[in-house]
């Protein structure tokens, strides 16, 4: 079995790719479990080293759009090979507000020449979409209904929205026309995120907890009553495996599925950090409001109903508590605080 | 009040032009009504003589994407004062099945580089977009909803209907971001289209009619209980005419509002043809099952709800046989059977 990850080096990428090291085979689409011989990484940055050190991984260090330009210039970015590719890179969503025609070259042109060289190799790769809840949007003056199921009709309201959704639509129509396989997934907004913050709008979400657990300041840029939809890294990349492995008839239409989302607020993540971390936790937050973030934070969706997935077996996170004290258990060098058991 | 119509040699454009031309002036988006100085269709064909005869027409021939690809290659598409664009240039629904490529490039390519050349003028032009009823389409194994409404999930089940889809998400996005303003509306099936078949899937819905009278063999290629949703070729004009005249305030959201539709069965215009044309007009259809017409026109819905539409005051044609009598009306010409009154 051989895979490609775009975005391999970003932090879901890596997770994605440890936990298939780890697993060490896969069915894909219900068939027979492969041994998973290559994990092709393919992004601008470069992967941990420590990942590299595996046999099985390998990486490619470019611009997307650059390294599936048709042409005899070096390694193909999917190679001939490849039996599965996960597609997670993309410019953010606070990028693509900002910068529009990146945006467009970053998600709708580079998905394009992903699915393009994928039908290339004429062997029909199963791709996985890293879609997102940001296709959903409630527009200025409309309403969105109180919960969004799979069928509901996203009416995205911002650019990064706009372009996942319409990559679903190539991914989709390029598997019926049985050019790919495809799989496209809805990530909800994963919280807590390792690391830096990022040009997401909703980077917040994992910085309001990250930051005053390693002893910073940290800004909510959003007031306490608005509700969130989360996951956690590790329940979001069980849906990208879950996508791949499950069979066609299991997994239904090419339309996306939502992945499963923890229902919450921001005053209620505020909360658990407390629980957690003390009020020498919460001291650090600087509840600042944002216009630009609240814009785009508000018109997404708080509850998201994710039936299909649900019946494949995928649940939300239990609570966000939960989620915070995973993150220190998965991070210990990231703690700087004293933390309640 | 400078108009630009892509696709404005084809039956539509053609029509539309006559009816602005006709109608003398143009209330955009609800505002005092301008008279209109220019109408420029851009085609791969030449419009009409007596069209370019009138002296507030224009006529740029070429390629659309061609036309559209920035540099100093003569006149543009879309001259620096144009208030309206009506895009309806599109490959049909037939060929994009054919070939895909083709598909991509006259729908989704020429879309967003038409965009473009409306975003770069910085006066934000309002675009009409010509979108279809074929962004919605019955997957294999799942089912449509009884009724489609303006906010059904659309799943398309043919490349020109995921393009169509691709397009209404770009216009909206384009729109939102003050490039442009926008108006999304689905077209039904045009029916009875004079002139010749083309490849669209939904050709024989026109040629049925349009062929007997003129004393012509047509082929019926799906069985008689398919369920179409039509509509006139007046009634299409009116919608694409109200949607550029429309509030926006009174138009509502960016999403794609769906034209209204008579809800008909091919054996319902076969007996609509019987009663205009008897029986020498019934005996000239073949009633010859072509699975590839099928596959894709039993994806379509036969009902289809337009709820926005109506509140705009458009409504569907009254029944199919005064559409036919409509026909003969304006195309005495086309006639070669002698009619039952």
């Amino acid at each position: 079995m051989n895979i490609v990850i775009t975005g391999g080096a970003g932090f879901l990428g890596v997770r994605l790719a440890r936990s298939l090291l780890a697993q060490g085979a896969l069915s894909l689409a219900g068939q027979a479990p492969a041994p998973i011989s290559r994990i092709l990484l393919v992004d601008r940055a470069q992967p941990p080293a420590d990942l590299l050190a595996d046999g099985r991984v390998a990486a490619q260090v470019g611009d997307l759009n650059e390294l599936l330009r048709p042409g005899p210039t070096g390694a193909p970015a999917v190679p001939a090979d490849t039996q599965l590719v996960f597609h997670l890179a993309a410019a953010v969503s606070g990028e693509c507000e900002a910068d529009f025609d990146l945006g467009m070259r970053s998600n709708l042109d580079a998905t394009r020449a992903l699915l393009e060289a994928c039908r290339a190799l004429r062997t029909q790769p199963m791709v996985v979409f890293a879609s997102s809840l940001a296709v959903f949007g409630k527009a200025p003056g409309q309403s969105l209904p109180d919960v969004i199921e799979d069928h509901t009709l996203p009416t995205p309201q911002s650019s990064y929205g706009i372009q996942k959704f319409i990559g679903e639509q190539l991914v989709a129509d390029y598997a019926r026309k049985g050019f790919v396989r495809g799989r496209n997934v809805r990530l909800m907004t994963v919280s807590v995120r390792p690391g830096r913050p990022n040009g997401a709008a909703s980077s917040f979400l994992s910085g309001m907890i990250r930051e005053p657990l390693a002893g910073l300041r940290a800004a909510c840029p959003v007031p306490p009553d608005v509700a969130v939809a989360l996951s956690s890294p590790g329940r979001t990349i069980d849906g990208l495996i879950c996508a791949a492995q499950t069979a066609d008839a299991d997994w239904g239409p090419l339309t996306a599925m939502n992945l499963p989302a923890l229902r919450t607020s921001v005053g209620d993540m505020a909360a658990a950090l407390q629980r957690v971390g003390g009020p020498a936790a919460s001291a650090l937050l600087d509840w600042t409001p944002d216009p630009a973030i609240i814009r785009v934070v508000s018109t997404w969706p708080g509850h998201i109903a994710a039936t299909r997935a649900r019946a494949l077996g995928l649940l939300p996170d239990p609570d966000f508590e939960t989620i915070v004290r995973d993150y220190i258990r998965e991070n210990p060098d990231a703690i700087r605080l004293p933390l309640h058991p």
